[in-house]
């Protein structure tokens, strides 16, 4: 089982969450590429940290948009996008390329991954770009979205993700944000319901339905109080019940 | 004898020069990155072109200023600067890759150019960019100047350029811009001087001394009225004296 | 009557449109403010220009967006838009305030001009914006609109505009742009478009209908080829009518 | 005395420094404009928090370099920064403007802060800004600085600050930042140099020379770790040694 976070997030003096710690914990990094959060020095000094750890590098790409995090749906037209998502491949690469490794998947983040689930127009744009610029390249994403589905189509693999911290629905959705529930915030329940995810392939849904729950990677946040401490929990938990962690790349 | 404008640096739904035009006349593409000028889809464009006509691509990087256009000197720490090369240099290459083909060189935009021409730090930042990035990637820049220096101090190939249209001093610098008689604005003028430069290996000074100008690219400039024009004239005549233009890279 | 158009538009080197010329023709400026457009010496420039030749400035405020020049959909939060708006609102007026006089007006600028036409909560931060800084600043908008509406509700003056290069539906819509014949683009049309508008109040629609079209402000756009000789010809057109042109404000 | 400390300075999703704290304990926030740190909606929490408190409001402008914090010098012709400064100021005032107050000060940040110290072109051009906005408006600023006496020539007000936890020359002068001992991090000997400066109006320079310093504003740092409770002892032992706290302005 792979561990995927999102890292190198912060820009210029301001820093969000603990990039150090996160290395340590998870598998795949997913790191943010200057356009919602991330600016070279940080994405140079992840990159490093990553390389000398074994952790894959995923481009964590997103919407032009500093000042909203990359969380803001933006209606990009479909060239407009493919083209900024090929630009931020390329410049997370050259970092890659300074210790040896490359870019091994992307994962695209916040309204961006929300929107790609269900837009055929922006899957679409992602699609394209990570076709042109290597079609042999993974995409982490949720899966039964429209992003998966379009990169299947093109032929790029897919990897789909979990969510040990999030509620499910019994149709496999997840329980949207702000919604009661939503957010799992016991550790101990996220790290028991990662090893079901790991080793039965299952998640229980809100409903206690206990559904098939099929994945190459868990999602782990990083940039809320307790964080790393509740993925530190994952990971010891996962590791005690047996589970081989590796990058999926 | 190679020719390279500045291309791609419009930003968005503004435009400047005319890309079409000059790159259907010169044999290197300076390409704006991002971060003085150019935008993703624009990069692409210029790339779809440029490689569809056999123009080699440079990555002119520029400092992160798109209100000044990169024109300001901004105090950048060595790593800050080094990183932000590192970033636009693989940004652009994404672009070229769609297309079969690579970054072919760096030239350093505006205030970078000047700043690069005598800042050890700056100037460092950038061959320490170039040769994290490709060791054997060739730096287009002002012969005798830092950058110059380090570059080939550091094993990276030089290629010296000179100013078909910019009044040269008795010790072979740039009459500095503001100073009367800086800029040459005759067309016939600056073709004739091109001429010089690619058969004779010389300029004439402003104090009328034959100065040896020993380069392998002529820049021309593509942003002021006139110029797609004057720059038609460089080349036409160039091609009448028997020079044979290609790409130095 | 009053006419008027989209104004400073560029940023930094980028120019857009023909600042000059169209402040000699319209009544009202309205003047982007650095968030789609806009820079703050051009703001300058245009609120010197505008005070000088008494026409009156309004703040044309926009979305973050400079790549997408404003015009692609941000799904903004209430709080971000309305204190966005705000800080739009105060930077033009202290150019204002240099050349003696004020923000006189708000005009929505491209995507959020089409948001708050429809969407409640981008319409009620706007309103909430303008009441806010200045309960007795007119808001120019579509009749009809929800911005219209909610600033009715919140007692600002509304002022009502028609495009006299756009076509009509018979319901008093404007034909959405991408359908064929939603732009006019024959002068002579549009100026005779504008006269019925100032005279006759009324305006034609696409299938023949005459509907009634009561507004105090039409638009003129400055952004394309050959619109300052249109502005010219409905300006010359209206005031051969015997139209007296004025700022409403 | 006046108590004064930087605030407002994180953008969108990131933080910087503790606004509410340290707005409990100054009596003016210097509020960051959006250039180099700061966006809308902290302008207007903060405002709005300092106009309940009775604390001043003054417009911390920066260079527009959001990745760089407004720390590197950027090389700025008079116009455009002259023209960048009033924006700054204008969109603060809207926010003042809000909860019945108004911008009372201006103090530059960062390396503005430090250019117009001793450049003739950048103290001018804040100075021209502050004049043409307001001619009463007040500049704190270093005493003996290029901005103080051009400020004080263009009539403004002018309002001497000092660092309580910077070493000073015996000339007057800072040590500089990164000279050993030119930050003086001990809260209790940076409490008890407030209180001479306050009571006795001198400090003690590095070689143990007695130095006048008469100043009306004593600047404390929020940005770094133990800075809240070194600015609570900072204003308690000036509250014990008998100093009255209010705003200047």
């Amino acid at each position: 089982m792979d561990l995927n976070a999102d890292l190198g997030e912060g820009f210029g003096i301001w820093r969000l969450g603990d990039d150090e710690a996160l290395l340590s914990l998870v598998t795949s990094a997913n790191v943010a590429c200057g356009f919602h959060g991330g600016d070279p020095s940080t994405m140079r000094r992840v990159c490093e940290d990553a390389a000398r750890r074994g952790v894959a590098v995923g481009a964590q790409v997103g919407y032009r948009d500093l000042a909203g995090f990359g969380r803001r749906h933006i209606a990009y037209d479909f060239a407009e996008l493919r083209d900024e998502v090929t630009y931020q491949l390329g410049a997370l690469n050259a970092f890659c390329r300074l210790f040896g490794t490359r870019v091994r998947y992307l994962k695209p983040h916040g309204a961006l991954y929300h929107a790609t689930s269900t837009d055929e127009s922006q899957a679409a744009a992602v699609v394209a770009a990570v076709t042109g610029y290597d079609p042999e390249l993974p995409v982490l994403c949720l899966p039964g979205s429209t992003l998966a589905q379009l990169a299947v189509g093109a032929g790029l693999p897919v990897v789909a993700e979990a969510f040990a911290d999030r509620a499910y629905l019994p149709n496999g959705a997840l329980v949207p944000r702000g919604t009661a529930g939503a957010v799992i915030s016991d550790p101990e329940q996220v790290a028991e319901r990662a090893v079901r995810m790991a080793v039965e392939r299952v998640v229980v849904a809100v409903d206690g339905t206990v559904i098939p729950c099929s994945v190459d990677s868990i999602c782990v946040h990083g940039d809320t109080p307790g964080a790393v401490s509740a993925a530190e929990l994952v990971r010891a938990t996962l590791i005690d019940a047996g589970v081989s962690l590796a990058p999926f790349a």
